[in-house]
């Protein structure tokens, strides 16, 4: 499967007359990477109303232009060399010093202003193509089969950062480009932190240890947690994981095209609220992923809009009780019509080690 | 050595009158880190002319902040919990959409503007105290001693993913937080490309092979490339490689407290201009290195500005010629009175593998 580039650009290109520019200058790197495919933390492409393009990047990059579809210039300021009177620009990519700085260039060449515009390309990028879901499926299973792999080795002594790392050199020696973020290992007590970074404390007998990592796969990612048990779980460890667990299923259950992203979240929080740990799971249920970790769309109780098909998503509950740990578990998983097709597929039966 | 962040939010605060501001809103996530110690993917510290400062995070961070000298409020939006009428902000950190949002939020209540300025922090972040210092050497000394160790196992039949992959993992099993940036691994005509991302292409005999890479030690990065060959050089190769060791060596020597930022690329870069080769050489000579990868100062041709004392900075001139292949050599020093000291310490002798 390959990516049709032109496709993307003409969509862009056809949302533009709504919002009466003639063109839009796209700075963020991860979407020119979507309109054109070039990989460049440097450099731009402006997408005209009649799907014409055109990309700047530097020296370092240029090379790389010439087998893209789209025509290419060499500039270092790549931003300076696009921009032109009444063009839109990516209001949450660019900074306040590029957007002055060209502003007052226009200035200088006889006025004209930029029009800061909304994520126009983060909602096309929302819903993916075919070939863009084959690449977060194979990236989650890496994950899965970096999981399989590392799970035997999982014991007490090992630290946290030891178990970190072996994950993260499991995923890229089975062909990972590298993690897709900064792996989670905490363990015991330190479940009890969401974005717990991984410390030297060693897993112990009776620890709860969650771990959450994913691959990253010709730039696409992956995502998934899991909690595990060293030796037999007290009484309150497997309700908490049974409840989670519940929490979970009813989030994947409630991922339907259609479906409200408050709605879905609500499907999960209210098990967990109903059980008295409302205050216990403070964040979202979870986030889009494609060629960003997160992206849009988010699952939450004050998140607006509605699922489409095809949208990678995570569901992630979590609850985390200060001082004595926590439990979160989370699959990704695609919306479809007819149901959601999970990419992750490790067990959530809870795993006794 | 511990850090001093209250030391460091007092240097800032004294930069404040002359930009005529109250307070800085800070949203650079390294800067809050600089100035506060926390480190968040979400959180805004003000600092005020007065040495005072208030720092706001969201729930996954607020715990964090108990530890830290400076006072926090837990807020979703960081930086709109701070904006005030008047306050100054980090043009190139924000967004124009955050920066749009905060004065419409400022409008609404009552008026007042925000303050764009320059990069005020990142100019105090240039120069480091002993204690980062500190970090920045072990940081290149687990650098050093990766490629130490991988070295043995460079030989034809290993892939530029596979040889990036052992730099990798054996960094993070010394003790690194993780690497510093994705390596460079680039053989035979791919080292013609000064940015090359790792392939499946084999190692071969006769290939040069650019190594660059570099370990994150508690948040300090370290930097260094080195090129060896496999098998007997041929005569062009070694050419090249003494060329660009000559070079590296006189930039190297020019680094010192004082010195303008383009005289240290002109000593390096006029040894390869003067053989004849300085279309071949279009990158800058070298860029400061700390909680950044990149960071001020950069040196470059058309660079401004002179070095001062205890700033790392790497030094790393490249030689590339299309289709053929390419040399590159690259230390992290820090410049001191009485001549720089040399952080990374691996040979710079061509190594014949």
């Amino acid at each position: 499967m390959t990516i049709d580039h032109a496709a993307r650009r003409a969509r862009l290109a056809a949302a533009l007359p709504a919002h009466e520019v003639p063109a839009l200058l796209v700075t963020s790197p991860v979407n020119v990477r979507y309109l054109t495919g070039l990989v460049s933390s440097n450099a731009a492409v402006l997408v005209r109303a009649d799907g014409s393009a055109l990309l700047a990047t530097d020296n370092r990059y240029i090379d790389k232009t010439r087998a893209l579809d789209v025509p290419a210039v060499e500039a270092p300021d790549v931003a300076g060399r696009l921009a032109a009177p009444g063009v839109g620009i990516e209001a949450a990519a660019m900074t306040v010093a590029t957007f002055r700085r060209l502003e007052a260039d226009l200035e200088e060449n006889g006025g004209g202003r930029l029009v800061p515009l909304g994520p126009l390309v983060e909602e096309l990028r929302a819903v993916k193509d075919e070939a863009e879901l084959e690449l977060i499926r194979t990236a989650c299973a890496l994950t899965d089969q970096a999981f399989a792999d590392v799970l035997p080795l999982i014991a007490p002594g090992l630290t946290e950062r030891a178990l970190a790392r072996l994950l993260d050199n499991r995923m890229t020696e089975l062909g990972a480009d590298k993690p897709a973020f900064d792996t989670i290992v905490a363990a015991g007590e330190n479940g009890a932190i969401p974005h717990h970074a991984p410390t030297d404390r060693e897993l112990r007998a009776g620890d709860l240890v969650t771990m959450d990592f994913g691959a990253r796969y010709h730039g696409y990612h992956a995502d998934m947690t899991r909690t595990v048990c060293l030796g037999a779980p007290a009484a309150w460890q497997r309700d908490l994981y049974d409840l989670v667990r519940r929490a979970q299923r009813a989030g994947r259950h409630a991922l339907t095209p259609g479906a409200r992203a408050k709605d879905v979240d609500a499907a999960a929080r209210g098990l967990i609220e109903a059980a008295g740990h409302g205050e216990h799971f403070r964040h979202g249920l979870g986030h889009g992923v494609g060629l960003e970790i997160h992206e849009d769309p988010f699952l939450g109780p004050s998140r607006t809009g509605r699922l489409e098909d095809r949208v990678p998503i995570t569901v992630e509950p979590g609850i985390y009780l200060p001082e004595r740990g926590g439990v979160r578990i989370e699959d990704t998983l695609v919306t479809r019509e007819g149901g959601p097709e999970l990419f992750t597929k490790t067990t959530k039966e809870l795993l006794v080690l």
